[in-house]
C-alpha cells in the first residue's frame, strides 16, 4: 500500500504524503484507533520508510495490529510534530486530506515545517481505496451479514404497540451481544407515516396493522462497514402501498441487473430512475442511487445521474432506490454490492420480495 | 448571542464570522442538525442580521427549533457559499473555527469569497460557552440524571458469568427505551484487570468475584452532555483494592470542596493529585483532573495542573482522579460540576461511597 502511495507520489512529484484520517490510518498501516483530539497520522516520503505518529500508549497497540515500520509514540507534553521534523527530510510539497485536516492543523503543520505547497490527498487514496482487496472484501462480507442479522432481529420484533425505539433499541442490543460496539450511522426504524420523509427520526410512534416499516442500518466491523435499508409490511397494506413497494423493488432490481465492469455509474442511477419514473413516481425518488462502501460508510464514487465513473471488479457500493408519498408510504431497498469479474454480488442477502409479518 | 458575537467582532475589528460545528451552530441558533457531508453554518457579519445556511429539507426544523433569523436553504445542485455571498457584503476578514473547518472548506470560501484574513473563532465562542444559562443547566441536568439512571441499571445487570458487553448492551438498551439514541462517547464497562488500564475497551472478559468494575458513559441529551464515572465492587474486594478505591474517593471530594468562584482550575487538579501522591499512587494517575462539559463532551477549560484558568458561577466540567495499577485494580471516580455563587453542585448524584454488589 506504501508502495502504491509512493509511486502516486512519485508521478505527481510531490515530496510526501500525511494522512490523518481513521480511515486512511487503517488502510495503510493496518492500525486502526480513534485519536480524539489527539494526532494520528502516517507520514509517507516519496521515497524511504512511512512513519506512523501515534499516542505514546498505543505504540504497543499498532505492532500488534501488523504495522512494523517505525513509530513515533508521544506523550501528552510533546509534539509529535516536532518529534516527526527531528526523523525527516524537509519536503517543499505534502500531500494531505484536504476534506479531513483542519485550518488549525495545516497552521501546525507550517509553524513546524515552514513553508511547502498542499495536495489533495484524496486524489490518490480515493483511487487506492475504491478496489477492495481478498481480505478487506471478507470484513466487509461480515459486516453485511450482521446487518443482515439486524434486519432478522427487527423483523422478529415487529408486534402491535411497539414503538420505533423499542425496536431500535433491540437491534441494537442483539448486535452489542455479538461484539458490535459501532453502527456506521444512526440507525433508522421508521413506521407508517414517518417512513414517507426520507430524513425522519426514530421516535415514540407505535407500530400499527398496515404498516410498512422501513428499517436503514449498519454494523461497523473490524473498521468495515455495512448498509442495509428493507421495508417490510406489518399486516395487510393497500394496493397502492403495495405498488409503490413493486416499483422500487423493480427500479432495485433493474439496477443491480446491470451492475458489471465497463458499466459507468450513471447508467445505473439513471435506469433505476427511469423505473421509478414510468410508473409516476419520479417526484418522489429525491436522492442519488447509492454510494461506495468501505472504510467509510460513504465513500468514493458515488453512484449519481452525473457520474462517468466506470465500474470495476472488485468495487462495492450500495444500491438504494426508494419512493417517499407524504402521508401515503416511504420504500426504500438498499443492498451492498460487490462488482465481479462479469457481474456482481449482494453482500447483503435478506430477501427482498415483500415480507409480511403477521398482526 | 448574536449580539455577544457582534460585540466582540467590533471589539476585534474583524468583519465577520461563519461558525460550522453542530456544536456552535446549536449554540447561536437554537438549531441543532448533524448535516454529515453537506454544509451547515451560521453567517454573522459585525453589524446586520446573522444567516442560518443549511439543506433545503431542514429550513422548517430550524424554524421550528426557534430560529427566527433569514435562512438560506440549498439544494444538492446549489452551491451554498454561493447563495451567501448574493445575500451578504464582501469582508476582509473572518473568523472560522480553526479547529473544525477543514483545508478543503477554506479553500471554497477563499474560491468564492476571494481574499480575506482568518481569525480563530475559538477565542470568543469559547468565553461564551463556558458560562451556561439556566436553559442550559436544565439541559445538563436532565442528561447527568439519565446518566445517573445508566449506572444504577449498570448495577442491577452484574451478575457472575456477565460480559463486559452484556452489560453495555443492556445499559445502551434501557436508555434507547427512554428516547436517548445517542451517547456522549463510547461506554466504558471494564471488570478487574481491564480496569487497570485507563484506554481499556469493553469485550468478552466475565465478571467475577473480587473484581472492581468500572463504569464511564455519557447521554446526549437535547445537544447536552453528561459523563460519569463509578467504580463498584462485585462482591468482597481485597484490602488493597479498598485502599486504592477510598485514595480516590478522598482525592475527587477534596478537589470538589474546593470548587467556588475565584478558585483556579491547576488547584484542584493539584489538590486532588496531593492526595494521590501522598497515598503513594502518583505514578498512577497518569491523567488530568477533568474537563469542561456543555455542548461538547470535552469542552472548554482543561482542569490540568498548568491552568491558570478561574473558575467563575455557572461554569460546568468533570471532576475524575483515577488510579490504575496493572493487574490489580482501576478506580476512577467522576461527576460533572456545576459552579455555584458560593460552592458547587454536582450533577450527577449516584452515591460515591463504595457500593458493593451482592454475588
Amino acid at each position: 500500500m506504501i508502495k502504491k502511495i509512493q509511486a502516486y507520489l512519485k508521478k505527481e512529484q510531490i515530496d510526501s504524503a500525511f494522512l490523518t484520517s481513521t480511515e486512511n490510518v487503517t488502510y495503510t498501516t493496518g492500525f486502526r484507533s480513534d485519536p480524539h483530539e489527539r494526532w494520528l497520522a502516517v507520514y509517507v516520503p516519496a521515497e524511504g520508510e512511512a512513519i506512523l505518529i501515534c499516542p505514546g500508549m498505543e505504540v504497543e497497540d499498532a505492532g500488534a495490529a501488523g504495522w512494523s515500520g517505525p513509530i513515533i509514540g508521544y506523550s501528552d507534553t510533546e509534539n509529535p510534530l516536532q518529534l516527526l521534523k527531528e526523523n525527516v527530510q524537509s519536503f517543499n510539497s505534502l500531500a494531505i486530506e484536504k476534506n479531513h485536516l483542519t485550518v488549525e492543523r495545516l497552521e501546525l503543520l507550517h509553524e513546524v515545517f515552514g513553508d511547502f505547497k498542499t495536495y489533495p490527498a484524496e486524489n490518490f487514496m480515493n483511487e487506492l481505496r475504491v478496489i477492495k482487496s481478498d481480505d478487506e472484501l471478507k470484513l466487509l462480507k461480515k459486516a453485511a451479514e450482521l446487518a443482515d442479522f439486524a434486519i432478522e432481529t427487527a423483523c422478529s420484533e415487529l408486534t402491535e404497540g411497539k414503538t420505533e425505539l423499542d425496536v431500535l433499541s433491540k437491534i441494537e442490543y442483539e448486535l452489542k451481544k455479538k461484539g458490535i460496539t459501532e453502527m456506521s450511522f444512526s440507525t433508522m426504524v421508521l413506521t407508517g407515516e414517518n417512513a414517507s420523509s426520507p430524513h425522519g427520526t426514530p421516535g415514540d410512534t407505535t407500530i400499527k396493522k398496515g404498516d410498512l416499516v422501513l428499517f436503514d442500518l449498519g454494523v461497523v466491523y473490524k473498521g468495515y462497514c455495512s448498509d442495509i435499508t428493507r421495508t417490510v409490511a406489518f399486516g395487510e397494506i393497500s394496493n397502492k402501498q403495495q405498488e409503490i413497494y413493486e416499483t422500487v423493488l423493480k427500479a432495485e432490481l433493474t439496477a443491480l441487473e446491470m451492475v458489471k465492469p465497463g458499466v459507468k455509474a450513471s447508467q445505473l442511477d439513471k435506469a433505476a430512475r427511469k423505473v421509478i419514473e414510468d410508473a409516476g413516481y419520479g417526484d418522489y425518488f429525491p436522492h442519488r442511487l447509492g454510494h461506495g462502501l468501505g472504510l467509510n460508510v460513504h465513500e468514493f464514487p458515488s453512484i449519481t445521474s452525473e457520474s462517468d465513473f466506470v465500474l470495476e471488479e472488485g468495487m462495492t457500493f450500495t444500491i438504494e432506490p426508494g419512493i417517499y408519498v407524504p402521508k401515503v408510504a416511504g420504500v426504500r431497498i438498499e443492498d451492498d454490492v460487490l462488482v465481479t469479474k462479469d457481474g456482481y454480488e449482494t453482500l447483503t442477502k435478506f430477501p427482498k420480495t415483500l415480507q409480511t409479518i403477521k398482526v
